[in-house]
């Protein structure tokens, strides 16, 4: 379930003059831009940023960007875009970054549905004239490239049949792979890329009944170079995405002065979809309430927007 | 342009009930057949198919592949399907025939837009309940899974930019790795699988500009196995599928008894894209008119089947 609280009626040309309101004159109303923008949904945002265009010949995201700073900026701004719009500048500004991580493009790989990844392939295309994969494989080599490329490039079967059989093969496949190190990626590779996520959880699910442990625990027990972390990631956003974006959470609140980007990610991509069932599963976990610790490390309209977006007004 | 002449009105219902009395009784009316569905474009197609379930509760289709046989039924029954559906059947054919060959999946990949590739895809989901690219894995292992793998789940960029340092920079990559053969595939795989065309198009030329030979003709020279192959059938289709098709058909017509799978597949496929200039690349290059090879090969409703498709009537 969504936290997000959104009107069903809401008037775009109202909400965009209150907009202009709010961006006028000296430093802009924080307060009033959340309490319209922190209350629509996707469609509405489309229809404002459409109303406020018309209105005033200006582009709202670019008036935005320049009268808000900081967290709260970075936010709002990856607030206002269509879902698959944002995912596709979240995986370019990850390709972009010094230091690799390739959490952010397996995370929009494996969460997603195939049509959602599919979507954000497309916004990938318009916004930034290349294909996601195209950039994805400039910027890795070897196997790392290999399971990178074909996760961003699947479009796995969507269908709940399970194939019993397969299952097992698959995850006697995998246990020799992961055994053999290194030499033998390639089925790892093929499992992990092309199979549906019904059939993979089915698989995972046998390797953990053989073996007595679960196969992420035994990757990372075999290796901790890229390729192994970043299949294990996928391994657990294919498993169990709330679990995931649990522990992206904890990990974000846990580091020294706290993860923006990560917290704004988790947040912002899911306050539509499921942050409600990923706060029950962060309660259950941590005895804490995820609003309890945001609210703790963080502060101002950052704070305001965000709590706001997980459904707590105040 | 098509060769297909297709009327642009006609009665959905009427064509059924033309169809019905042609499949009736003792021996279905080939001629009768051939004169309503090989004068019916795509849309106009799929709506017969609906007035004949409406009107006669039966599958056309259906009854299409009990009425008639050998090559004159393969061909209206993968002419009758659309053209996405039409491909995931060709795709799935190559992949379960005993003697892989991967051309046509080759071709599927690198010849259709980008967009008409997912739609095959997607059509591929529904009707076999698996990923395409799951089944060219299972099938497959190596350099050559790698890359036919990445090219059936490409989604290329479709826009017209060229980058021509880029093409500089991989048309140099694409040397190196050919001349060190089978260590470094990897690199002409990730050029392959994700650049753009009018990119690989660019880079292809600046390779036979700085080495006086076609990257096509070095690929040969330098190996035959699988991999070489497919890769150069890649480079082919990309660079100029109508000079690949006239081969296919070329190669189809000299091969002994004729190749009708092939035969079949081009003109079926083409007819109502572009096989008006595969005809003329064909005359150009043989000196000789396609149909009349294609009368010369052929006989009997088959033969009268594919001359309506190619524009001649008699």
């Amino acid at each position: 379930m969504a936290t997000l609280v959104a009107p069903p009626n809401h008037s775009p040309v109202e909400d965009a003059e209150s907009l202009r309101k709010a961006v006028k004159g000296w430093g802009a109303d924080g307060k009033a831009i959340i309490s319209i923008l922190g209350h629509r949904n996707a469609a509405q945002r489309t229809q404002i940023r459409e109303a406020y265009q018309n209105l005033f010949q200006e582009d709202l995201i670019k008036r935005l960007e320049s009268e808000l700073s900081g967290d709260f900026e970075r936010a709002m701004y990856r607030w206002i875009l269509e879902p698959a719009e944002r995912e596709a500048l979240l995986a370019n500004i990850a390709l972009k970054r010094d230091e690799k991580s390739y959490q952010v493009i397996v995370e929009i790989s494996c969460v997603l549905s195939p049509q959602e990844l599919f979507a954000v392939r497309c916004a990938y295309h318009n916004r930034f004239k290349r294909s996601m994969e195209e950039d994805v494989a400039a910027n890795t080599t070897g196997h790392l490239r290999q399971l990178l490329v074909g996760l961003v490039s699947s479009f796995r079967y969507g269908g709940s049949e399970i194939n019993a059989r397969l299952a097992q093969s698959e995850a006697d496949a995998l246990h020799e792979a992961i055994k053999n190190k290194n030499k033998s990626n390639e089925e790892i590779i093929r499992i992990l890329t092309t199979r549906s996520k019904t059939q993979l959880v089915a698989t995972f699910n046998r390797y953990r009944d053989d073996h007595g442990i679960a196969i992420t625990k035994k990757l990372s027990d075999e290796g901790s170079d890229e390729f192994h972390m970043a299949a294990n990631l996928a391994i657990s956003c294919i498993n169990d995405h709330k679990k995931y974006y649990e522990k992206v959470l904890r990990n974000a609140m846990e580091s020294v002065g706290s993860d923006e980007e990560a917290l704004t990610r988790v947040i912002v991509t899911r306050a539509e979809k499921d942050l409600k069932e990923i706060k029950d599963v962060y309660y259950k976990r941590n005895s804490v309430h995820l609003e309890h610790v945001v609210a703790n490390e963080t502060s101002g309209d950052y704070k305001k927007f965000l709590l706001t977006l997980m459904g707590n007004d105040d």
